[in-house]
């Protein structure tokens, strides 16, 4: 790999043109860290960056559904970065309790140390927007975590139960995931239920 | 593949959701179409979802650059539909004339499929936004062209060259490319110049 091009033009800042590339160029690593599920078509596992795109779609689509008053163009900026930290702490599962008390310090070294290759004042935004959707402390937030909790669920319901087959999962240790969904939509946890409910019937959950 | 669930949630527009939810889950197949260019580790091709994320986050990273008064959030949201019309038409690689040709009445097409699977109202949204990107008719389109553009040309510098000394192309005819770079942000195109010029003296253009 080639470091990146010396920038002479003038009337911009070098430094700081350099800095955002450098990180563009760093959270490319993110189309190389795979997730549990599988792609609706279930050819192979999803990566974290394309699952981001699709999360940031959404979000845009399902707009409607958040609480009056949620800002749209928010909560889909903290959907593109929120995986970011993933590519050194990787993907933990959601139902994998011991990778998940790791968690939280992994991910924050991953904070620490790759929201700094941006420019500073860019840098703190983009760590501030991580830590209100992992603190799910506004509308944003909790509608972010709606849309991206939601998203396994469907690609589970339409592979023949996928990964709560796979990791045979109880109706109610996935009905326990559907409410933080319901936190930050009522409409999507409603449907995020008749979903579960269906997948009951259809037996995909471990008695 | 299991279809749609029925919503019985009181208060939703089940017909509406099930029309986002079957949208949300066609473009899915956008995960596997792959485009010419490498990641910018080399590994493999990229698919076209994984790139729209990343070009997502290039926009917004970008910002700065696009002139005065640009929507950022408008430019994102083009970015995020803007090659979901390649799961039918598949990716057009930049260089190929002949391909270029039969693009666009492709990408109609499929863009007449792809975007009425959402309710109307969403639908009309998201094929005007994709036809101002294609027209490049705003500075939102243009900017968001800019990124999209520059992005292909980083990923090959930073391969040694990547697709442009695969297909041997000339520094005259990447140049042409840049131009539309320029045309969306005088500072990004100033860098794609100086990245040309770079990859000039390293030899990565047929003579």
């Amino acid at each position: 790999m080639t470091e990146p091009a010396p920038v002479f033009a003038s009337g911009v800042d070098n430094e700081r043109l350099n800095a955002q590339l450098r990180f563009l160029l760093e959270v490319d690593k993110l189309k190389r860290v795979l997730r549990q599920n599988l792609l609706v078509d279930g050819s192979r596992r999803e990566n974290s960056a394309e699952h981001s795109w699709h999360m940031a779609l959404s979000a845009r689509t399902f707009a409607e559904y958040a609480p009056e008053g949620t800002d749209i163009d928010r909560a889909v900026e903290m959907l593109v970065l929120h995986d970011i930290v993933e590519i050194d702490a990787g993907d933990t599962f959601l139902f994998d309790g011991a990778d998940a008390e790791t968690r939280a310090a992994r991910e924050r070294a991953a904070a620490d140390r790759i929201f700094p290759l941006l420019p500073e004042d860019q840098a703190e935004r983009a760590r501030e927007l991580w830590e209100e959707f992992e603190a799910r402390t506004t509308p944003e937030a909790r509608f972010a975590r709606a849309v991206d909790r939601l998203s396994p669920m469907l690609a589970n319901w339409h592979n023949e139960g996928g990964a709560w087959v796979r990791f045979g999962f109880t109706r109610a240790q996935v009905m326990e995931k559907v409410k933080l969904i319901q936190e930050g939509s009522e409409a999507l946890g409603a449907y995020a239920t008749a979903l579960v409910d269906d997948a009951d019937r259809r037996g995909y959950f471990r008695a």
